[in-house]
């Protein structure tokens, strides 16, 4: 049986009015009247990559929208829409994909308001969100670029097992503590995890022009890793944990540790070096080469 | 050997450095300062639907990002970036596949700002593309919706054959006359046609609240339909022509035929009718119920 795409849109559209103001799915674009400088990223999901043939379509589905929606959290963004491309074979429901889709959106508030639906020999669901900056940080997003050294890395919650233990289906988008993070002037740089912190913490180091060391030994290791297992590596090294990794002031680690909100405590995990390269800290605190690499889609 | 996705994103981002004051490729998201309403579509192509497995691999991206900018054209934008998802499998050249839709997408004047890239089991190109009203036009957008009862219905060129002869592997998205038509106010609406005239048609008109008529003897019929073949048929239901279809106010036809500055002539194609149903006149100019249908990708 071939995808239904008339009869899909419908129902999506149906559950997803469009905010007043806004022209949503329909027409050949939709159409929205940005307030100021907008973000805007893209993320897709394969199956066999990112989830199995087996795997429940609603969770595929809320697995798309909350790893797009990540990437907004990252700038310390508002989201304010959505488009979704999905590339679905007949023997997956799409109708329980765009449900899962939909309702993970929604919950954060982020209305669908365009899409495109094909067949295909494998299901590929394809994800747009773009957002503003938040009003109460002055419209301020956050990018990798803008941390210098002697600022301490830190991370918004326990690291590793998420593939293992499948929480990977089921990621939480930080948006609320990126648009917290952007409203304070000391904090330099953000990003979200989604390689590993050995994979990421690099890239926002090279993005601000800097090298970084990590301490393995205060990663915070998720209970989703098992005991007795190389807990380190997997903190560091397992991917899709989708937590943010920002770059702070050191002077202002104090204050930030205190105001922090949220329930799982911020971690320091390291800190930017004036020169290039990826170190780490030994058991005996001697500065190394990081061993450890991220994880890689295939 | 799986896609080296750091790779292509590095040859990516080369080829593509972002406009003065965007951030574009290498951060979590990429950010625009836009100037006004802006409107943002997705179009994804998979292998076996859009294109075949053994086609060359930059027209399929050229394909993807021409596709995409044609609902810009749809909407009268001008486009001001693009984001692609790519999900390729090793036995396509990804590089090739980028290189072709970064080369369209570069003729249009539209910038690469985002991508995500993945494996697959088969090829899947998801383009968002996003634009706004051009400021000759006060930045108006052309809707689906804003056409009435006794509107003349045009289109930008000839139509069918173009999955038959391969024109369909390159579109040309009607950019500069979306735009034209975006500054006369007697233009009330338009769309691009991609499923036929015979399902687009009635598209345009629902969203009006209205029915149309379609004139089928007059449905200017495309050099790749072959001669003694059903030519009318063939002009109203093949799919992916591309072309815009624009519902104007019928005592400015006149008008707007001499003014028309685009070498393929507009084409008088149907009205829009006060009740609602899609109809057809026969050949004795009879009105009687819309016998065809579009074209359906499966």
């Amino acid at each position: 049986m071939a995808l239904d795409e008339n009869a899909l849109i419908r129902a999506v559209t149906a559950a997803h009015p469009a905010p007043a103001g806004v022209l949503g799915i329909g027409d050949d674009c939709c159409v929205w009247t940005p307030r100021g400088p907008t973000c805007l990223s893209v993320d897709a999901i394969a199956e066999g990559r990112h989830f199995t043939a087996d795997a429940d379509p609603r969770l595929v589905g809320r697995k798309a929208a909350a790893a797009a929606l990540s990437d907004l959290a990252a700038m310390g963004a508002v989201p304010v829409g959505a488009a979704v491309a999905i590339s679905c074979p007949a023997r997956w429901d799409a109708g329980a994909v765009m449900a899962g889709l939909g309702a993970e959106l929604m919950r954060h508030g982020c209305p669908l308001l365009g899409g495109d639906t094909t067949g295909a020999d494998s299901l590929v669901v394809s994800v747009t969100v773009w957002g503003e900056g938040d009003p109460a940080a002055g419209g301020r997003l956050l990018r990798r670029s803008g941390a210098g050294p002697g600022d301490l890395l830190v991370v918004s919650g326990p690291l590793g097992g998420s593939l293992r233990s499948g929480r990977h289906l089921t990621p939480e988008p930080r948006l609320a503590e990126g648009r917290w993070l952007a409203r304070h002037g000391f904090v330099h740089a953000l990003m979200d995890l989604s390689d590993g912190l050995a994979a990421d913490a690099p890239k926002l180091a090279t993005a601000s022009a800097c090298g970084c060391l990590l301490l393995p030994e205060q990663v915070p290791v998720h209970p989703d890793v098992p005991d007795f297992s190389d807990t380190i590596t997997a903190a560091l090294c397992d991917g899709e944990d989708y937590e943010l990794l920002a770059a702070v002031e050191a002077s202002q680690w104090p204050t930030l540790q205190l105001a922090w909100p949220f329930a799982h405590p911020l971690a320091v995990v390291g800190w930017l070096l004036p020169e290039p390269g990826a170190w780490m800290e030994d058991r005996h605190q001697r500065r190394v080469p990081l061993a450890m690499r991220g994880y890689e889609h295939r």
